[in-house]
C-alpha cells in the first residue's frame, strides 16, 4: 500500500459508493456521447439544483471545464481578469490562452481572493482597439489558498461585473468544500449570487474523473456542444461520468466527503498551529492548511507523507485534506512534525 | 435494460476484468498526474510491447490522442495528409485544425485506405512559402470502413513518407481488431512497419476511457508533457487509466475482445450478405459491416436495434460489432432484417 | 531595368496617379490608425459605392482581407466551403485555418468556379457535434483561373447559401477585372447579387499595398476593429492606404487599369491560340491566359519573360496581364514563343 | 493642413528622401514577394549592419515584427516575460497570445525597464508541466516610457537569459532614437549586447510602412518564411518596403531623423519642466516627454495640439516628438501651456 499524505485532494481514490455506481451502470449497450438514460437522468437532477434554465455539460477535468467555459464566453480579443493565484493563471500550462486566444490579466490576491478594487485598475482602454477588452472575471471558490468568498463578496463582484458588461465565472473545483463550510447551497453560492457560469468539480471530492460546465444563461451554451467536442472533451462512454455525478449528489455523499475533508483540515490546523516553528499563513476555511515551516525539516516530513512546497523562498507548504483523510493520518503527521521541530 | 445494437463499439460497456482492475487500485493515496506506481508499471509493460525507446502518454480519448500526437509532430504551417474518411477529417469537429493550426489535406479513399499514389498528387509547392508544407501522413488501422492495410501497404506508405521527410501517424482506435485479424503484433503493425507515432486505443475494445499516445522516437516527445497538459488531457487520478490498460494487456483480454468482435462481424456478414435487398459495400475485415439496404426499412430496424446510417443518399448503413455482441444479437437482428425485406 | 513578363499582375509597379496621390497626402501630421481625414473621406466614397450601411476597413494585403473577413464570420467549429483552386485554399499557407481555427472544405472546381451542386455534397452532419458546421461559402471573382461567375451564377450560390443559413464571401482581389469584363458595377456584382462580405483588392490593379474588407451587414463588423488589430493589420500611417484607394476610385483609374489588363490578355490569347503546340486550357474572360505548352520550351521562354508553371505534370502555364502590359510585350513574347515552337 | 501635435511619432508623414526612393523604384516589372533586386540589395546592406549570419525579413508593422519574431522563438507552452508597460503587453490587442498561444508574464516596470530581479521572481515551475515555461525575455529600446537601457543593463539581461536557456527579444520600434541618444551602433546595441532577435522599426522614424525582423542566429529563422506568410505579412510588391529601408539607411537619414526627434524632446523638456503645474514623470532620454499636468487644462491644450493622456487617474500625459517636429511647434505649444497654467 502506498504512502499517505496531504499532497492534494486528488491523491485520494474514489468513494466506494461512486465506484459502485459505476459498476451498476456497467451493463448492456447505451448510446454514446451522452444520449444514454443515465446522462439524461443526471442532467435532470442537476437542473433541479442549478435551475431548469441552466445548461449542463460533462467534461473530463477541471482545466477543461474552465477553459471551455471561457471559450463559450469570449472572443479572442477579450481578456479574462483573475487572481494571480488562480488555477487558470498558474496551473493550466497556458491552456486558457492557447485555446481561447485571450489574454489573462491577473491581479494581486494575497488571500487568494479577487477584489473589485483590483479589477477596477484593469478596466482600461475600453473600446480602444489596441487593448484587449475585459469580458470575464474568474473567481475560485473555495480559493486556491483554501479561503472563502462570502456571499456578499461574490455579490459585490458579480454586481460590479454586470454593471460593466462583464460575465463572472466561478472555478468550483472545490465548491463542495465551500458549500459545507458556509452552509450554503450550490445555487445560492453561484447563480443566486450572480455567477454566470460555473466549473462544477467532483474529482477532488471523491469522484474518479468528470467535471461539469454549468451555464446559467442557456444563450451562452448555444455552441457549446461543438466547443466541447472540438475541445477534445466529449466522452464516448459518458454514462460512467454521469453515474459518478448521480451517486455524488445522492445521499449527501458530496456533503459528507467535503465536510470530512474540512473537519480534518480544522483538526490539522488546531494540532499544528501552536507548535513552535510552525506559522500558519492563510485562514483555514475549507480543506487546506498553508504554513511556513523550517525548510530543513521538509525533506524528512516528505519521506513519510506526501505534500507540496508552495513557495520555496518562504519555505511555505500546503497540506490538503481529503474525504479519506483519517484522524490517525493527522495524529501521525503531527507527531512527526512536532518531533522534527524539537 | 437498454436496447442493444450495432451503433458503435463504444456503445458497449466495460469488460468485467477491467472494471475489477479499477476497483483493485481504488485504495489509499497515490501521487496524481501519473507519478503513481500503477502508471509506472503499466508504462513499463507497454515499453516491452512498443520498444524500450518508445515514449508513452495516457490521454482521455482517441480524438485527443490523434490531435495531440499531431501537435507534437507539426508546426502550424504544416499539412497533414489523410483519407477523406479519416476520423481526424470528419469526426473530430475540426479539433486537429483548431489545435495544431495545420491544414488537413484529405485524399479520395473509396476503401477507407490511403494510397501513395494519392499522396503524391498532394506533394506540391514544397519549399514554396505560399503553400502549406506536408509533414505527416495519417492512416487508420483498422480503417473507418472496417478494412485493413496489409503490412506491405503500411510499409509502402512509411517508406514513401520517410523518403520525402514525412512522418507517419497511425490512428489505432481499433488497432486490436486489426492485430487479431491479421495475426500480427502491435509492434510489427506499427514501428516494425515504419510508423512514427500511434494513437493506441482501448475504449472501443472494452475499456471505459483512456487512450495512449506512443512515440517511437523519443525526440518527438520532447515537449509532450506540456502539450498534453495544455491540451487538457492530463488526468489527475491517472491510476484509473493505467489500471485499465494493465488489465487490458494482461491475460489476452484485448485479444479476446477484439477477436470476438471480429468474429461477430463475420457472422453478421455471412448471415445477411445473401439476403435479397442487402448489398455489402466494404470488405468485412475487422468488426464492421457496411451495407446498402432499402431506406424504408431503416426506421423499423432502428426501433429495435441501434445503428447509424453512414450515407443517407446511398442508403448505406454501418453495423459495428463489439466485445459484448452476442450470437443471439445477430440472430435476432438478422431475423428482423430478413422479415422486413420479405 | 528589370525583365518584363506575365508572372503576375503584382509584378507590375504602381500607377503614376496613385503614386502621386501618396505624395500629395505626405504633409503635416495626421492622427494615426485611421482617424485622419483622408481615410474618413475615402471610406465615405466607398460607402457611396457599397451602400451607406456597409462597413469598410483597410488592411495591408489580400490574404489578410480574406482571413480577417472569415474571422468575423465564423467560430472555430465552423467550416468554409471553397474551390480546390481558391487562393484561401492553396496560396495562403494555411493562414485561414491558423487564424480562424476553422476547417476549409474544398470542392472540385475544374473551371475555377464553385457550384451549388458541389456545395450540397458537403452539407453533411448539420447539427451533429462531431462534424464541423458549414458557415461560409467563399468564391473568387474573377477566379484564380481567370474565369468569371455570371451574376446569375453568383445569385444561385448566394440564394442557396442564405436558404441554408450560410454566408457568402467574395475574394475580390481581381474584382475590377471582372467588373469591366462584365460591365457590371461593384455593388451589383457583390451585395446586389447577395454577397455578404467582400475582400476588395487594389494591389493587383495598380496600387502599392492595401486592400479593403467590406461588410454589407454592419452587424458582422461588430468586433472587426479588434480583429483587425489583433490580426496585425492595423496600419499606423493609414492615410497612405486611403490616398491610394481614393485615387484608384477617381477618374476611372481602376477601370482603365483593369480594362487594359483584360484587353492585353485578349490580345495575348488571340495571338497564341492558334500557334501549333499551344493549347488554351481556360476561357480567357479577364486578365489571365492558361495554356499547355511543350515543357522543353518553358525554360527558354522564362529566360526572357517572367511567368509561372501552373501545373508541372500537365505542362500548363499561367500568363497574367497587368495594367502596364504593353502591346510590344505581347508581340515580343508571341514572337519568341512562335520561334521556339517551330 | 491638419493640426500638428505630439500624439505619436507615427502621426508624422514620410521623409521626402524615402518618398523619393519609392518613386524611383516604381518602374517596370519585378518579381513579387521579395525576389526583386531592391530587396536583395537592401537585405545585403542590412547584413553588413547586423552581421552576415543574420537573417532579415520585412513585414508591414511593428506589432507583426514582434508577434512573428516571438512565433519563431516559442511553442505554445512557453511564456514570454516582459514589462507591464511593454507594447506587446498592452498595445497589440492580445495578438501575441492569439498568434503564439503563449502566456505573456508581465513584471512591474516603473521606468519602463525590466530588471533581472523581477524576471527571477517569474522563473518558477521550471520543468513542471502544469506551468508555462519561460522562454523569451522581451525588452523595448528605447522603452515605451522614453527611457533607455544602458548597454550594461542589456548585457545583464541577456547574460541572465542565456544562463537560464532563455532568448532575448528587443522591440526596436524606436531603436534609432536609442542609438543616437547613446551614440551606439545598431549591432552593438543588439547582438553585440547579446540580443537574439530584433524588431527593427522604421515607421516611427520617417518611413511609411515596413519593419524588419532580424534573427541573429539563422537557425531561429528556419521556418520564418512560412510563419511570415501564414502571419499575413508577406508583401507582394516588396520592393516598396525595401526601397524605404534602403533610403532610410543611406546618407544617415535614420540618424538625422532620430537625432532631430530627440533634440526636440530635449527642447520641449527644457521648455516645460520649470513651468509651475508641470511635473515631469520620466527621464527624457529619447523622443518622449511624460508629464503630469492639471487635468482641467488638457482639453484646451488638445484643441490645438494632438497628444494622448497616458494615465487618466494621475493626469499624466505623453508628448512624443518626431523627425518633423519644429522648434516653432514647441514654442507654440509651450506658450499655450504656460498661458493655460497662469
Amino acid at each position: 500500500m502506498s504512502k499517505r499524505g496531504f499532497a492534494s485532494d486528488n491523491n485520494a481514490g474514489v468513494h466506494p459508493a461512486i465506484m459502485e455506481a459505476m459498476a451498476t451502470v456497467n451493463q448492456g449497450h447505451d448510446i454514446a456521447y451522452g444520449g444514454d438514460p443515465v446522462t439524461q437522468r443526471t442532467i435532470g437532477r442537476m437542473k433541479e439544483i442549478f435551475g431548469e434554465q441552466s445548461e449542463i455539460f460533462f467534461v473530463f477535468i477541471g482545466t477543461a471545464a474552465n477553459v471551455l467555459g471561457l471559450t463559450a464566453a469570449t472572443q479572442s480579443h477579450h481578456a479574462v481578469i483573475c487572481c494571480e493565484t488562480a488555477h487558470i493563471n498558474v496551473d493550466e500550462c497556458g491552456a486558457p490562452e492557447k485555446f481561447t486566444g485571450c489574454k489573462l490579466i491577473s491581479v494581486p490576491s494575497p488571500e487568494g481572493k479577487l477584489t473589485v478594487e483590483e479589477v477596477k485598475k484593469q478596466m482600461q482602454g475600453l473600446g480602444f482597439e489596441h487593448h484587449v477588452q475585459p469580458k470575464v472575471i474568474s473567481i475560485t471558490q473555495s480559493t486556491e489558498l483554501g479561503t472563502l468568498y462570502s456571499l456578499e463578496e461574490i455579490r459585490e463582484i458579480t454586481s460590479y461585473a454586470h454593471s460593466n458588461k462583464l460575465l463572472v465565472h466561478m472555478d468550483g473545483a472545490r465548491i463542495a468544500n465551500a458549500a459545507v463550510a458556509m452552509n450554503v447551497g450550490f445555487y445560492e453560492m453561484t447563480h443566486g449570487a450572480g455567477v454566470d457560469f460555473l466549473s462544477f468539480g467532483g474529482t477532488k471530492n471523491g469522484m474518479m474523473y468528470g467535471e461539469a460546465v454549468v451555464f446559467f444563461d442557456p444563450a451562452m451554451a448555444a455552441f457549446f456542444k461543438y466547443q466541447r467536442k472540438q475541445g477534445m472533451q466529449l466522452a464516448s462512454k459518458m454514462r460512467y461520468i454521469s453515474a459518478q455525478f448521480e451517486a455524488y449528489l445522492k445521499n449527501d455523499i458530496w456533503k459528507d466527503n467535503a465536510q470530512h475533508a474540512n473537519q480534518m483540515a480544522q483538526k490539522l490546523y488546531l494540532s499544528v498551529k501552536d507548535i513552535p516553528g510552525v506559522k500558519i499563513t492563510q485562514k483555514v476555511e475549507s480543506n487546506a492548511v498553508f504554513a511556513i515551516i523550517p525548510s530543513e525539516i521538509i525533506p524528512k516530513l516528505q519521506e513519510q507523507f506526501f505534500f507540496y512546497v508552495w513557495d520555496e523562498d518562504r519555505s511555505e507548504v500546503r497540506w490538503m485534506c481529503s474525504f479519506d483523510t483519517t484522524e490517525s493520518d493527522i495524529e501521525n503527521f503531527t507527531d512527526l512534525l512536532r518531533s522534527l521541530l524539537t
